[in-house]
């Protein structure tokens, strides 16, 4: 059996964090397969450079979910899958793809993994990575100021225009479907510990 | 090494049920300790009745927190403790005790668990039971009206009175100190299945 491990929450929730180190600590006890949402961002190649950096990645009509969901489902069937990639330079899918094989635990992780119906009925263990919002704005500022060189009016403007909003229509309405709600994000090491506890348990009665 | 784990939410959160499926299920691996902050309410017996009936059980004051907190600690040593029980219809301590040995596992539950800083901080894992105050207050109706015989006018007032405002300054706030918050209170069971796994885990790290 195949368990389906989702890990939603807001930009700069912790959720990457978490979702690596679940990774780190389970690999021991077997294959786990780590999706991200961020590699499924639809294929944009018909669009200039330009009208592709206005589109609203924060609405979660910018995902290929019908691929998501197909893979998912091989994966899910023990089937490996070709994973796309993001170019985030040029805001467009990879040129490479990526052979991912099935393992018994499918780690999904990003802020749209409890929005989509078809997408969240297929975790079988729905998390939700929670953080206050100025905290996380604040991460967001200091990440994209450092790793991307962005100044802060511009970090600001797009906050206010999409990840806001698009947050608040969209992420923290999907928190309802959450099993269960991790605070204090990435490093809330007792939250980790315990669904690593669980991951451990799924890997023991596959090989049982 | 003893491990408290503190349930804590609103009233008719499902905390009572989240703590009787935890320790059902893991009676199995060992002796699961169950307390109730029910039962530390203060010793009244200095006022009469028609007093006791109007002290303000959703007040953290209303607990005897200095004997649950040297409970807790002798529990932690390995002691046993003689447990004071509750009379729900004096509204007062009971005449009994009951004698509580140690054991591996403590589960902690009451709307007051985060609350109070010292006994906050024996919690090893911090469990906060999270569910919509509307469906709380419809749960809390339905009960006090067939178990206690109550009528609705009292128990909105009740809910008005105390049990709401006390929620709000109180438990609500105390929410930011959990490690996990598990929704849908206490039919979660994705939720309770991940913390069996962590506290199997316990078990069997006590036993090596």
């Amino acid at each position: 059996m195949v368990t389906v491990i989702g890990i939603a929450g807001g930009s700069a929730s912790g959720k990457t964090t978490v979702a690596c180190k679940l990774i780190e600590a389970s690999k021991k006890w077997g294959k786990v397969v780590y999706l991200r949402f961020d590699d499924y961002y639809k294929d944009l190649s018909h669009l200039d450079l330009e009208e592709r950096r206005k589109v609203n990645f924060d609405h979660p009509s910018s995902v290929d979910m019908d691929l998501l969901y197909t893979h998912l489902l091989a994966l899910k069937n023990g089937e490996s899958i070709n994973k796309p990639t993001y170019d985030f330079v040029n805001y467009n899918r990879g040129t490479e793809y990526e052979l991912i094989e099935p393992g018994n635990v499918i780690i999904l992780e990003g802020i749209f993994t409890l929005v989509d119906e078809r997408i969240r009925d297929m975790c079988d263990i729905k998390l939700f990575v929670d953080i206050d919002p100025d905290i996380r704005f604040i991460r967001r500022l200091t990440r994209d100021m450092k790793e991307r060189g962005r100044s802060v009016d511009s970090i600001i403007k797009q906050y206010m225009d999409t990840v806001r909003p698009m947050y608040l229509q969209f992420i923290e309405p999907s928190k309802r479907y959450a099993d269960i709600i991790i605070p204090k994000g990435g490093f809330n090491q007792i939250a980790i510990d315990m669904v690593l506890a669980k991951i451990s348990s799924i890997f023991k009665e596959n090989v049982l």
